[in-house]
């Protein structure tokens, strides 16, 4: 029996992870909550990274730091409603050495919901800005070669 | 590209459902918050009426009615961390007219972490019990039918 | 015995509103998860609302029209943790036909934690741009010309 | 200016504990979502502890233990809804070695929203039960006993 998760796919730089809306969601004007949408995409960059080869938790744990997100700025174009399918594709616009700018969009079907820049500073565990593991920004620098081609 | 949500699969009865445990989900004491397995769990209940073929934001918007839970109690036996994979086990325990009694298990492969039962009334919008769709009842009874096969 | 939920004050046009981190707001990277201040400041717009003499539910509820926000745009500058106590304190900026462009800083004492800036529109049922009701423009415009005092 | 979170107050051993209800709390149904009065609960519990002049935070960031819940049975009776002011009545039923048994209840003015147990185990940082400071089960103690009175 094969039940994993859905972490999504890298295709040409770009990821795509699905989502299926729930009530937890949603509120009582009938349209996902304007805040969980900082948690879908929140998701969908966890398991970027992951597919990436990035350990998030194992960086955690071994005290050499953290992501936490220093910006975000997010338009909301059309509301998600229960039971909805989203994608959220998430594509790296630029690696700095402490930080990364990543460009996050939800769509239904065709049909954009929402857009967001988010800066995501990599922190040491007392929260000071830190550089990201070489390792990292490699990874990063191949995926966002692979969207310009 | 095949980008769909993880819903999961019914098999002998049960519903299996799979997902993955993110920043959102975790609190500071480094565990996931146990307000937090009662959102997992309805996402299982929910897919899990999905699959089975009942349409409750359908239900909802045609003003039919919809589940509320009348009552939960849940056993925590192990914490879930961040990047954990789970899966949600459920399966249904009794129907009745106006509700259904449920048993819902969070798996981490073999390890058991928490145990719910959840009563769920199927409920007018205006808030009154009132009996589930007759379609809906043979549906879980044929679901409940198969699990003891 | 006087226990009411602590909804803050207006005072020279600004709304003060008080709340505590808890359990539920934090993740295990130990500080409060990104997402949750759009709730902490979704608390705040709505009792500042409130305490104008606007309406909300009752609005939602005669079908009239709900505020949904179209555009976010937040800056974190330090970290909130578990039971510190924040003050958000939100001024209204710009209020047009349809909508308003609000301020909304997140403080720990006297220093800023979070930086918000917010642009609800009001919209119909259905989820179009409609004109918010004459009597709310006059009760934003005359918190503005307090503020400017 | 006064303007302080409302962490309620103890009377004859229960501790009432004020909120509202905001969109964050509710779902499409119009109703607080069922997971979300866990999340009440938690808040009323934790400043009920930090009333008694416990310090929960100072005990973690120590590394002497937190609390986890190991057990939660809850029964919902009546919904809340957006803009509800409501009161968890908190009081403890039995104080082990190491967990303590808690009574809780939502109220909206004198109808009863519901009613919770919940079984609070005190861990050390690894997950493993360890006895709760002795100082604490006295502070619980007196606290039964003012109950009782």
């Amino acid at each position: 029996m094969d039940v994993r998760p859905a972490e999504g796919i890298i295709e040409s730089g770009r990821h795509y992870f699905p989502l299926r809306v729930y009530f937890e969601d949603t509120d009582t004007a009938g349209i996902v909550y304007y805040a969980n949408y900082l948690r879908f995409i929140e998701r969908a960059r966890s398991d970027m990274l992951r597919i990436a080869g990035i350990d998030q938790r194992g960086a955690l744990e071994a005290g050499e730091g953290v992501y936490a997100v220093a910006e975000a700025a997010i338009k909301y174009r059309s509301p998600a409603k229960l039971g909805d399918d989203l994608i959220v594709v998430t594509s790296l616009r630029h690696v700095r050495a402490a930080s990364v700018l990543i460009h996050q969009r939800v769509m239904r079907g065709q049909e954009i919901l929402a857009d967001a820049e988010v800066t995501a500073a990599f922190l040491t565990p007392e929260g000071r800005p830190r550089h990201q593991p070489r390792d990292w920004v490699e990874r990063f620098e191949r995926l966002m070669e692979e969207g310009r081609e």
